[in-house]
């Protein structure tokens, strides 16, 4: 079959491999679609950040370069292991980690911080969905209604980001909160939208690019070009001098984190969602003097995934697929997907990726 | 009176001046000992930092420099205001902060973080406690009994800075937690006795300087030389792999913070109680893929005072007067306190001060 495989930095071959042996746990995914994620952008930019090198397998998988890219896919059963639930031809999103279910963290229910933490798509033998099947446990595998398409199933991953993200910032609802989001893209997005589904007072997006900042001017009360204004002196303004109450922050950028704790109130909550390639330097006077808490919001686990799913099947999230901007084949990939995404990096916010051209004829 | 005034960096100087004139709700405190806080000596190494120059007055006192220091006194009441409740030779402690009691932030209680935050003896002009008399509004004075000694109260407000920051660590109690303190210093040291008082599980002091690892050895189950060993490694072998569950630093500088970052378990709380003098660069990869909450720690306020002020009273930090290691009088305030914490820092933790000299023949 074909699949696309990591070899070094900005080293990515669609190429002839196996097709992956399922365990008794496991079932086989004909992949429909998947999403190119930020986070594999970086890894075929700057990697192997993530992706196991030979001299340093994944501790739980083995995994080591080439891998199989991809892991916001959903598809359909093709194949399926002993005893099980599932059946051929049935429709499911995948919830793509790997975890080690025995370590502290994965005891007490946090797996997505998992000593052994990994992902089908970057630290795993058993594939990734830039390519035709997929080996997936099947506990891991979500079966969708006919309600809900394949061609936007695959966005469940980026909003399950979200989820997680809303949940890790200590805060149970946000209807009288103003918030800020530093970042329109897909992750910066799907925060609005999670936010919307769960009832949130103002939200103001802070965002450089136009194809973004009109985007999110669909969905958002405000949307801030940092490149022009002052983020935080607007932020003050929209809310009677006091400062925003939460930031996301889906950016991960030095110019952002100063205009989020800015902005914020005395006490407020930054949440880091973003990959950061350079430093992060934390202002100090905002920091301290506002009592700023700062927190980390890592991937998602399987409470996060059962919810976004469901609220992605109750039609929460309608708008969201508004964001994929090119639909391409597996074959184009390199070309069309990640390089489309650096070089014209303004024109777009998520690609999606087929391995079933018959698809795009859609 | 005697008063010593900051004008500029490293120029403090006992002078002559007026005794403060009291308002109606205020009251005139004669200034029995002052100790010498950590942010003093920093204002007056690096200053004017918070002393605000005079360009610039505090928004709230309209102090400018110079401006008599000192902010951890107590003393006796030498006359009172209208309508007063207290009198005259009572002894107090007095919580030396200034807040504007009409922010957001001082409506909801958290008066520590105040717009206009400032403290007597930084910030004001109703003098500081390196002085014979300091005028305090009469409700930030709690009365002391007999059984506590005010050579030993002024420490009440180190005490009070630790235990606001056990408050903002998120935990309610810490009988099952183990906790570093990265630092053995007067807040890392109070840290400990607040800690102590409210029941922990175990306790990890990293301090490098031989005098207080000595002093902090007898309070707590470890302490770890961070110039000898990997701080990280220790404490994950004294809690069976996973981490500790909080850190709090009371050091404020990069090797600390990277030894703590790592130290942490998984989901873990860094509360940072520190002034910092350089950059706080947040070691990421342990931030996100940890999920940590970083939380900052600024002063304290009524409550917070008022709970250490009678714990005190219930005499549930005894012992911590040890960390006394120089009586001095205001006229040697220079030299045999600032100069003397900057030349011979390894064999001090706190100087006491007392414009009364027939105190020190005790």
């Amino acid at each position: 079959m074909k699949a696309a495989r990591y070899h070094a930095q900005r080293d990515l071959r669609v190429e002839d491999v196996d097709v992956p042996q399922i365990a008794d746990d496991q079932v086989l995914i004909e992949v429909e679609w998947c999403g190119i994620c930020g986070s594999d952008l970086h890894e075929y930019l700057v990697g192997p950040a993530v992706i196991p090198r030979k001299e340093t397998p994944h501790p739980l998988t083995g995994a080591v370069l080439p891998v199989t890219m991809g892991h916001e896919f959903c598809g359909r059963v093709s194949k399926v292991g002993l005893n099980s639930k599932l059946q051929i031809g049935q429709p499911v999103m995948v919830d793509p980690r790997v975890f080690c279910s025995n370590c502290h963290s994965c005891n007490v229910g946090d797996t997505n911080i998992c000593n052994s933490w990994g992902f089908l798509g970057l630290q795993s033998n058993d594939g990734g969905g830039y390519s035709e099947y997929v080996a997936v446990k099947e506990d891991m595998c979500y079966v969708l209604p006919d309600s809900v398409s394949l061609s936007e199933a695959a966005l469940i991953e980026p909003l399950t980001v979200a989820r997680h993200a809303t949940k890790k910032s200590g805060f149970d609802d946000y209807v009288d909160k103003t918030i800020l989001v530093l970042g329109g893209g897909p992750v910066g997005l799907a925060l609005i939208f999670v936010l919307k589904a769960s009832g949130v007072g103002k939200l103001i997006v802070s965002e450089p690019t136009i194809k973004r900042q009109e985007q999110a001017a669909e969905f958002v009360d405000v949307v801030l070009n940092p490149r022009e204004v002052n983020v935080a002196e607007k932020c003050r303004e929209l809310t009677d001098g006091k400062g925003v109450d939460i930031v996301f922050d889906c950016a991960g950028i030095m110019p952002g984190l100063k205009d989020g704790m800015d902005a914020l109130r005395r006490g407020g909550t930054y949440v880091n969602v973003a990959g950061w390639e350079r430093e992060c330097i934390v202002p100090m006077g905002h920091f301290m003097l506002k009592e700023i808490i700062f927190r980390a919001s890592m991937s998602y686990t399987e409470a996060d995934f059962k919810q976004t799913v469901d609220e992605f099947v109750a039609g929460k999230f309608k708008g969201f697929e508004k964001l994929v901007t090119a639909r391409i084949a597996l074959d184009d990939v390199v070309t069309k997907g990640f390089e489309e995404l650096i070089n014209n990096k303004d024109d777009h916010v998520k690609i999606m990726v087929t391995p079933k051209k018959e698809l795009l004829a859609h």
